[in-house]
Protein backbone atom coordinates (compact mmCIF):
# COMPACT_ATOMS: atom_id res chain seq x y z
CA UNK A 1 0.00 0.00 0.00
CA UNK A 2 1.35 3.48 -0.78
CA UNK A 3 2.28 5.38 2.35
CA UNK A 4 1.56 9.39 2.21
CA UNK A 5 2.35 12.05 5.15
CA UNK A 6 -0.57 14.53 5.64
CA UNK A 7 0.48 17.05 7.72
CA UNK A 8 -3.20 18.15 10.17
CA UNK A 9 -3.43 20.69 11.99
CA UNK A 10 -6.65 20.30 13.08
CA UNK A 11 -8.27 22.99 10.55
CA UNK A 12 -10.91 22.24 7.94
CA UNK A 13 -8.32 22.44 5.03
CA UNK A 14 -6.14 19.29 6.52
CA UNK A 15 -8.78 17.14 7.35
CA UNK A 16 -10.09 17.59 4.20
CA UNK A 17 -7.42 16.51 2.27
CA UNK A 18 -6.46 13.88 4.99
CA UNK A 19 -9.98 12.13 3.18
CA UNK A 20 -8.80 13.13 -0.21
CA UNK A 21 -5.39 11.13 0.68
CA UNK A 22 -7.58 7.76 2.09
CA UNK A 23 -9.94 8.88 -0.86
CA UNK A 24 -6.64 8.17 -3.07
CA UNK A 25 -5.89 5.07 -1.41
CA UNK A 26 -3.01 5.81 0.81
CA UNK A 27 -2.20 4.75 4.04
CA UNK A 28 -1.71 8.20 6.22
CA UNK A 29 0.93 8.76 8.17
CA UNK A 30 -0.61 11.98 9.90
CA UNK A 31 2.23 14.80 11.23
CA UNK A 32 1.02 17.54 13.65
CA UNK A 33 2.70 20.49 15.38
CA UNK A 34 3.12 22.10 18.75
CA UNK A 35 4.56 24.63 18.00
CA UNK A 36 3.41 27.50 20.21
CA UNK A 37 0.06 28.13 18.89
CA UNK A 38 -2.41 29.81 20.60
CA UNK A 39 -5.13 27.54 19.30
CA UNK A 40 -3.64 24.39 20.94
CA UNK A 41 -7.57 23.32 20.67
CA UNK A 42 -6.76 22.25 17.32
CA UNK A 43 -4.50 19.59 18.30
CA UNK A 44 -7.38 17.38 20.44
CA UNK A 45 -9.34 18.19 17.19
CA UNK A 46 -6.39 16.70 15.31
CA UNK A 47 -5.97 13.65 17.45
CA UNK A 48 -10.04 12.96 17.45
CA UNK A 49 -9.99 13.13 13.09
CA UNK A 50 -7.04 10.92 13.08
CA UNK A 51 -8.17 8.12 15.16
CA UNK A 52 -11.84 8.76 13.38
CA UNK A 53 -10.42 8.69 10.33
CA UNK A 54 -7.99 5.25 10.84
CA UNK A 55 -4.79 6.16 10.19
CA UNK A 56 -1.79 4.26 10.43
CA UNK A 57 0.12 6.63 12.63
CA UNK A 58 -0.11 10.20 13.99
CA UNK A 59 2.88 11.57 15.31
CA UNK A 60 2.99 15.45 17.16
CA UNK A 61 6.11 17.48 17.29
CA UNK A 62 6.69 19.60 19.75
CA UNK A 63 9.03 22.57 19.22
CA UNK A 64 9.25 26.52 20.27
CA UNK A 65 8.65 28.35 16.76
CA UNK A 66 7.74 31.22 19.08
CA UNK A 67 11.47 31.61 20.37
CA UNK A 68 11.61 34.89 18.07
CA UNK A 69 8.09 35.93 18.15
CA UNK A 70 6.66 38.33 15.95
CA UNK A 71 3.15 36.54 15.83
CA UNK A 72 -0.30 36.80 16.99
CA UNK A 73 -0.61 33.37 16.69
CA UNK A 74 2.52 32.53 18.74
CA UNK A 75 3.09 35.54 20.80
CA UNK A 76 0.64 35.71 23.97
CA UNK A 77 1.44 40.08 24.13
CA UNK A 78 -0.01 40.37 20.63
CA UNK A 79 -3.57 39.95 20.49
CA UNK A 80 -5.34 38.29 17.22
CA UNK A 81 -7.54 40.98 15.18
CA UNK A 82 -10.95 40.49 13.75
CA UNK A 83 -10.41 40.31 10.06
CA UNK A 84 -10.18 43.50 7.92
CA UNK A 85 -11.50 42.68 4.44
CA UNK A 86 -9.84 46.78 3.60
CA UNK A 87 -6.52 45.67 4.13
CA UNK A 88 -3.59 44.64 1.79
CA UNK A 89 -1.09 43.93 4.39
CA UNK A 90 0.07 40.53 5.36
CA UNK A 91 -1.86 39.66 9.03
CA UNK A 92 -0.26 39.69 12.25
CA UNK A 93 -0.89 36.14 12.32
CA UNK A 94 1.46 35.13 10.19
CA UNK A 95 4.23 32.64 11.45
CA UNK A 96 7.47 33.49 9.07
CA UNK A 97 8.23 29.76 7.15
CA UNK A 98 5.79 28.15 9.05
CA UNK A 99 4.78 25.87 5.95
CA UNK A 100 8.60 25.13 5.20
CA UNK A 101 9.48 24.30 8.37
CA UNK A 102 6.41 22.20 8.52
CA UNK A 103 7.62 20.88 5.22
CA UNK A 104 10.81 19.99 6.18
CA UNK A 105 9.57 17.82 8.79
CA UNK A 106 7.37 15.98 6.60
CA UNK A 107 9.76 15.13 4.00
CA UNK A 108 12.12 14.03 6.99
CA UNK A 109 9.16 11.48 8.27
CA UNK A 110 8.83 10.75 4.24
CA UNK A 111 12.08 9.36 4.31
CA UNK A 112 11.98 7.64 7.28
CA UNK A 113 8.95 5.26 6.52
CA UNK A 114 9.08 5.29 2.83
CA UNK A 115 6.44 7.55 1.47
CA UNK A 116 6.71 9.14 -1.77
CA UNK A 117 4.00 11.61 -1.08
CA UNK A 118 3.05 14.96 1.35
CA UNK A 119 0.40 16.26 1.47
CA UNK A 120 -0.84 19.72 2.61
CA UNK A 121 -4.13 21.25 2.97
CA UNK A 122 -2.60 25.17 1.37
CA UNK A 123 -4.97 27.14 -1.33
CA UNK A 124 -3.96 29.90 -2.87
CA UNK A 125 -8.00 31.14 -3.06
CA UNK A 126 -10.05 32.33 0.12
CA UNK A 127 -7.06 33.01 2.15
CA UNK A 128 -4.94 34.91 4.16
CA UNK A 129 -2.47 35.98 1.73
CA UNK A 130 0.65 33.87 3.16
CA UNK A 131 3.04 33.51 0.31
CA UNK A 132 3.50 30.03 1.79
CA UNK A 133 -0.06 28.86 1.17
CA UNK A 134 1.07 29.62 -2.93
CA UNK A 135 1.75 26.73 -5.68
CA UNK A 136 4.82 28.47 -6.59
CA UNK A 137 6.31 27.72 -2.86
CA UNK A 138 5.03 24.41 -2.93
CA UNK A 139 6.84 23.73 -6.14
CA UNK A 140 10.19 25.58 -4.75
CA UNK A 141 9.94 22.98 -1.66
CA UNK A 142 9.07 19.97 -3.59
CA UNK A 143 12.57 20.31 -5.59
CA UNK A 144 14.50 21.47 -2.19
CA UNK A 145 13.19 18.18 -0.87
CA UNK A 146 14.32 15.74 -4.05
CA UNK A 147 17.59 17.70 -3.42
CA UNK A 148 17.94 16.75 -0.04
CA UNK A 149 16.88 13.64 0.65
CA UNK A 150 18.82 10.47 0.18
CA UNK A 151 15.40 8.58 -1.32
CA UNK A 152 15.07 11.05 -3.87
CA UNK A 153 19.03 11.81 -4.43
CA UNK A 154 20.74 8.43 -4.73
CA UNK A 155 17.59 5.67 -4.64
CA UNK A 156 15.50 7.61 -7.34
CA UNK A 157 12.32 7.70 -5.08
CA UNK A 158 11.28 11.67 -5.60
CA UNK A 159 8.92 12.57 -3.60
CA UNK A 160 5.89 14.56 -4.41
CA UNK A 161 3.92 17.51 -2.55
CA UNK A 162 -0.36 17.33 -3.24
CA UNK A 163 -1.68 20.50 -2.48
CA UNK A 164 -4.99 19.27 -4.10
CA UNK A 165 -6.53 22.20 -2.08
CA UNK A 166 -4.51 24.96 -3.81
CA UNK A 167 -7.13 26.31 -6.62
CA UNK A 168 -10.28 25.08 -4.87
CA UNK A 169 -13.05 27.62 -3.25
CA UNK A 170 -13.56 27.05 -0.07
CA UNK A 171 -17.56 26.12 -0.06
CA UNK A 172 -15.80 23.64 -3.05
CA UNK A 173 -13.52 22.32 -0.58
CA UNK A 174 -16.43 21.61 2.31
CA UNK A 175 -18.74 20.13 -0.36
CA UNK A 176 -15.76 17.53 -1.34
CA UNK A 177 -15.13 16.73 2.01
CA UNK A 178 -18.65 16.10 3.07
CA UNK A 179 -18.86 14.07 -0.32
CA UNK A 180 -15.84 11.82 1.26
CA UNK A 181 -17.52 11.37 4.98
CA UNK A 182 -15.82 14.31 6.26
CA UNK A 183 -16.90 15.47 9.86
CA UNK A 184 -16.33 19.45 9.97
CA UNK A 185 -17.67 19.42 13.15
CA UNK A 186 -14.27 17.94 14.90
CA UNK A 187 -12.23 20.62 12.89
CA UNK A 188 -10.83 23.77 14.27
CA UNK A 189 -10.20 26.62 13.12
CA UNK A 190 -10.17 29.77 15.21
CA UNK A 191 -7.37 31.65 15.92
CA UNK A 192 -7.85 32.75 19.13
CA UNK A 193 -8.11 29.12 20.28
CA UNK A 194 -10.96 29.71 23.28
CA UNK A 195 -13.45 27.62 24.76
CA UNK A 196 -16.25 28.00 21.63
CA UNK A 197 -14.99 29.84 18.16
CA UNK A 198 -14.81 33.83 17.99
CA UNK A 199 -16.86 34.15 14.71
CA UNK A 200 -14.61 37.57 13.89
CA UNK A 201 -10.85 36.38 12.85
CA UNK A 202 -9.14 35.89 9.74
CA UNK A 203 -9.82 32.40 9.65
CA UNK A 204 -14.06 31.68 11.37
CA UNK A 205 -14.77 34.98 8.49
CA UNK A 206 -13.25 32.52 6.03
CA UNK A 207 -14.89 29.34 7.10
CA UNK A 208 -18.26 31.04 7.89
CA UNK A 209 -18.79 32.59 4.69
CA UNK A 210 -17.68 29.31 2.77
CA UNK A 211 -20.36 27.43 4.67
CA UNK A 212 -22.30 29.96 3.88
CA UNK A 213 -21.83 29.46 0.10
CA UNK A 214 -22.09 25.80 0.53
CA UNK A 215 -25.27 25.92 1.98
CA UNK A 216 -24.43 23.99 4.62
CA UNK A 217 -24.52 24.05 8.84
CA UNK A 218 -21.31 24.73 10.34
CA UNK A 219 -21.65 22.32 13.51
CA UNK A 220 -18.68 24.16 15.45
CA UNK A 221 -19.92 26.24 18.09
CA UNK A 222 -19.60 30.15 17.81
CA UNK A 223 -20.14 32.61 20.26
CA UNK A 224 -23.07 34.35 20.36
CA UNK B 1 24.85 46.79 11.21
CA UNK B 2 24.01 43.99 8.60
CA UNK B 3 22.62 40.88 10.47
CA UNK B 4 23.40 36.92 10.11
CA UNK B 5 21.38 33.99 11.32
CA UNK B 6 24.60 31.70 11.39
CA UNK B 7 23.80 27.11 12.38
CA UNK B 8 25.54 26.70 15.48
CA UNK B 9 26.06 23.30 16.04
CA UNK B 10 29.34 23.38 18.96
CA UNK B 11 31.22 21.87 15.98
CA UNK B 12 33.87 22.93 14.50
CA UNK B 13 32.57 24.08 10.95
CA UNK B 14 29.61 25.95 12.47
CA UNK B 15 32.20 27.72 14.45
CA UNK B 16 34.40 28.39 11.63
CA UNK B 17 31.44 29.91 10.18
CA UNK B 18 30.61 32.03 12.64
CA UNK B 19 33.99 33.48 13.24
CA UNK B 20 33.67 34.33 9.30
CA UNK B 21 30.58 35.86 9.50
CA UNK B 22 31.79 37.96 12.10
CA UNK B 23 34.87 38.60 10.51
CA UNK B 24 33.24 39.64 7.31
CA UNK B 25 31.11 42.61 9.70
CA UNK B 26 28.03 40.57 10.31
CA UNK B 27 26.05 40.75 13.80
CA UNK B 28 25.81 37.53 14.26
CA UNK B 29 22.08 35.99 15.95
CA UNK B 30 23.51 31.85 16.59
CA UNK B 31 20.84 29.24 15.95
CA UNK B 32 21.42 25.69 17.81
CA UNK B 33 18.73 23.14 18.11
CA UNK B 34 18.32 20.37 20.88
CA UNK B 35 16.88 17.65 18.74
CA UNK B 36 17.52 14.43 20.75
CA UNK B 37 20.88 14.12 19.49
CA UNK B 38 22.97 11.62 21.36
CA UNK B 39 25.85 13.64 21.18
CA UNK B 40 23.87 17.09 23.06
CA UNK B 41 27.14 17.77 24.57
CA UNK B 42 27.75 19.77 21.81
CA UNK B 43 25.12 22.09 23.18
CA UNK B 44 27.06 22.98 25.74
CA UNK B 45 30.25 23.59 23.02
CA UNK B 46 27.63 26.25 21.12
CA UNK B 47 26.54 28.01 23.85
CA UNK B 48 30.52 28.54 25.24
CA UNK B 49 31.37 29.77 21.50
CA UNK B 50 28.43 31.95 21.16
CA UNK B 51 29.91 33.46 24.28
CA UNK B 52 32.96 33.83 23.99
CA UNK B 53 32.06 35.14 20.02
CA UNK B 54 30.16 37.82 21.43
CA UNK B 55 26.85 37.20 19.45
CA UNK B 56 24.16 39.27 19.24
CA UNK B 57 21.48 36.70 20.32
CA UNK B 58 22.22 32.70 20.55
CA UNK B 59 18.41 30.61 20.72
CA UNK B 60 18.45 27.35 21.31
CA UNK B 61 15.46 25.29 19.45
CA UNK B 62 13.89 22.41 21.47
CA UNK B 63 12.26 19.77 18.71
CA UNK B 64 11.89 16.09 18.58
CA UNK B 65 13.60 15.17 15.54
CA UNK B 66 13.92 11.78 16.74
CA UNK B 67 9.91 10.98 16.70
CA UNK B 68 10.03 8.49 14.36
CA UNK B 69 14.35 7.37 14.53
CA UNK B 70 15.72 5.55 11.75
CA UNK B 71 18.93 7.22 12.86
CA UNK B 72 21.96 6.38 14.92
CA UNK B 73 22.40 10.03 16.37
CA UNK B 74 18.96 10.22 17.62
CA UNK B 75 18.31 6.60 18.04
CA UNK B 76 19.72 5.15 21.73
CA UNK B 77 18.70 1.42 20.29
CA UNK B 78 21.36 2.22 17.08
CA UNK B 79 24.74 1.68 18.24
CA UNK B 80 27.14 4.85 16.67
CA UNK B 81 29.27 3.06 13.94
CA UNK B 82 32.83 3.18 13.88
CA UNK B 83 34.30 4.87 10.40
CA UNK B 84 34.42 2.61 7.46
CA UNK B 85 36.38 3.85 4.48
CA UNK B 86 35.28 1.10 2.68
CA UNK B 87 31.51 1.89 2.20
CA UNK B 88 29.77 3.56 -0.31
CA UNK B 89 26.92 3.89 1.88
CA UNK B 90 25.09 6.91 3.27
CA UNK B 91 25.94 6.36 6.94
CA UNK B 92 23.41 5.04 9.75
CA UNK B 93 24.30 8.64 11.77
CA UNK B 94 22.25 10.67 8.82
CA UNK B 95 19.09 12.23 10.08
CA UNK B 96 17.15 12.30 6.89
CA UNK B 97 16.18 16.23 5.86
CA UNK B 98 18.20 17.80 9.23
CA UNK B 99 20.33 20.50 7.13
CA UNK B 100 16.79 21.54 5.45
CA UNK B 101 15.13 21.70 8.85
CA UNK B 102 17.64 23.76 10.63
CA UNK B 103 17.32 25.81 7.54
CA UNK B 104 13.42 26.31 7.31
CA UNK B 105 14.06 27.48 11.07
CA UNK B 106 16.67 29.82 10.11
CA UNK B 107 14.77 31.51 7.67
CA UNK B 108 11.87 31.99 10.03
CA UNK B 109 14.17 33.51 12.58
CA UNK B 110 15.90 35.72 9.66
CA UNK B 111 12.07 36.89 8.83
CA UNK B 112 11.96 37.83 12.29
CA UNK B 113 14.84 39.82 13.32
CA UNK B 114 15.09 41.16 9.85
CA UNK B 115 18.55 39.09 8.48
CA UNK B 116 19.34 38.63 4.56
CA UNK B 117 21.59 36.16 5.56
CA UNK B 118 22.13 32.40 6.56
CA UNK B 119 25.42 31.35 7.59
CA UNK B 120 25.81 27.14 7.31
CA UNK B 121 28.33 25.25 7.66
CA UNK B 122 28.04 22.02 5.10
CA UNK B 123 30.94 20.86 3.31
CA UNK B 124 30.98 18.29 0.29
CA UNK B 125 34.99 17.81 0.64
CA UNK B 126 35.32 15.67 3.50
CA UNK B 127 32.51 14.75 4.05
CA UNK B 128 30.06 11.82 5.22
CA UNK B 129 28.17 11.74 1.70
CA UNK B 130 25.44 13.54 3.55
CA UNK B 131 22.98 15.01 0.26
CA UNK B 132 22.31 17.49 2.31
CA UNK B 133 25.47 19.04 2.34
CA UNK B 134 25.76 19.64 -0.86
CA UNK B 135 25.58 23.36 -3.20
CA UNK B 136 23.04 22.17 -5.23
CA UNK B 137 20.82 21.39 -1.82
CA UNK B 138 21.94 24.92 -0.37
CA UNK B 139 21.05 26.52 -4.15
CA UNK B 140 17.32 24.71 -3.79
CA UNK B 141 16.84 25.84 -0.58
CA UNK B 142 17.66 29.36 -1.20
CA UNK B 143 15.29 29.35 -3.92
CA UNK B 144 12.35 27.50 -1.72
CA UNK B 145 13.10 30.30 0.97
CA UNK B 146 12.92 33.30 -1.29
CA UNK B 147 9.59 31.67 -2.81
CA UNK B 148 8.05 31.52 1.09
CA UNK B 149 8.85 34.25 3.10
CA UNK B 150 7.17 37.79 2.93
CA UNK B 151 10.70 39.75 2.86
CA UNK B 152 11.68 37.93 -0.26
CA UNK B 153 8.25 37.86 -2.07
CA UNK B 154 6.72 41.21 -1.39
CA UNK B 155 9.38 43.49 0.12
CA UNK B 156 12.22 42.23 -2.43
CA UNK B 157 14.87 41.27 0.56
CA UNK B 158 16.17 38.26 -0.68
CA UNK B 159 17.73 36.14 1.40
CA UNK B 160 21.01 34.27 0.80
CA UNK B 161 22.27 31.26 2.40
CA UNK B 162 26.25 31.58 2.43
CA UNK B 163 28.39 28.37 2.84
CA UNK B 164 31.84 29.23 2.75
CA UNK B 165 33.39 25.82 3.25
CA UNK B 166 31.39 23.84 0.57
CA UNK B 167 34.12 23.40 -1.54
CA UNK B 168 37.13 23.89 1.39
CA UNK B 169 39.26 21.00 2.51
CA UNK B 170 38.92 20.71 5.97
CA UNK B 171 42.90 21.40 6.80
CA UNK B 172 42.29 24.28 5.25
CA UNK B 173 39.36 25.02 7.15
CA UNK B 174 41.06 25.02 10.28
CA UNK B 175 44.32 27.16 9.38
CA UNK B 176 41.68 29.69 8.30
CA UNK B 177 39.41 29.14 11.52
CA UNK B 178 42.83 29.64 13.75
CA UNK B 179 43.84 33.05 11.65
CA UNK B 180 40.49 34.30 12.94
CA UNK B 181 40.83 33.30 16.48
CA UNK B 182 38.73 30.52 16.57
CA UNK B 183 39.62 27.90 19.86
CA UNK B 184 38.97 24.59 18.19
CA UNK B 185 39.39 23.32 21.54
CA UNK B 186 35.75 24.62 22.29
CA UNK B 187 33.98 22.41 19.59
CA UNK B 188 32.59 19.19 19.93
CA UNK B 189 32.51 17.03 16.81
CA UNK B 190 32.29 13.25 18.31
CA UNK B 191 29.01 11.37 17.33
CA UNK B 192 29.23 9.50 20.44
CA UNK B 193 29.15 12.36 22.94
CA UNK B 194 30.41 10.53 26.12
CA UNK B 195 33.39 12.53 28.47
CA UNK B 196 36.09 12.35 25.84
CA UNK B 197 36.01 12.24 22.06
CA UNK B 198 36.09 8.48 21.06
CA UNK B 199 38.60 9.06 17.68
CA UNK B 200 37.01 6.40 16.21
CA UNK B 201 33.91 7.56 14.96
CA UNK B 202 33.24 9.31 11.29
CA UNK B 203 33.22 12.26 12.56
CA UNK B 204 36.18 12.04 14.65
CA UNK B 205 38.45 10.54 12.20
CA UNK B 206 37.64 13.30 9.55
CA UNK B 207 38.38 15.68 12.37
CA UNK B 208 41.72 14.09 13.62
CA UNK B 209 42.66 13.81 10.02
CA UNK B 210 42.05 17.55 9.31
CA UNK B 211 44.22 18.08 12.53
CA UNK B 212 47.05 16.34 11.28
CA UNK B 213 47.32 17.73 7.66
CA UNK B 214 46.95 21.24 9.34
CA UNK B 215 50.01 19.79 11.60
CA UNK B 216 47.96 21.46 14.00
CA UNK B 217 47.06 20.19 17.57
CA UNK B 218 43.64 19.15 18.59
CA UNK B 219 43.13 20.64 21.92
CA UNK B 220 40.18 17.82 22.26
CA UNK B 221 40.51 14.87 24.70
CA UNK B 222 40.55 11.78 23.17
CA UNK B 223 39.84 8.60 24.69
CA UNK B 224 43.50 6.41 25.10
Amino acid sequence: MKKAIVLLSGGMDSTTVLYIAKAEGYEVYALSFNYGQRHKKELDCARRIADRAGVQEHIIVKTNMNAWGGSALTDDKIDVPDRDESSLDIPITYVPARNMIFLSYAASYAEAVGAQDIFIGVSEVDYSGYVDCRQEFIDAMENAINMGTVCAVEKGKRIKIQAPLVHMKKADEIKLGVSLGVDYGLTWTCYRGEEEACGTCDSCVLRLKAFEEARLRDEVRYKA
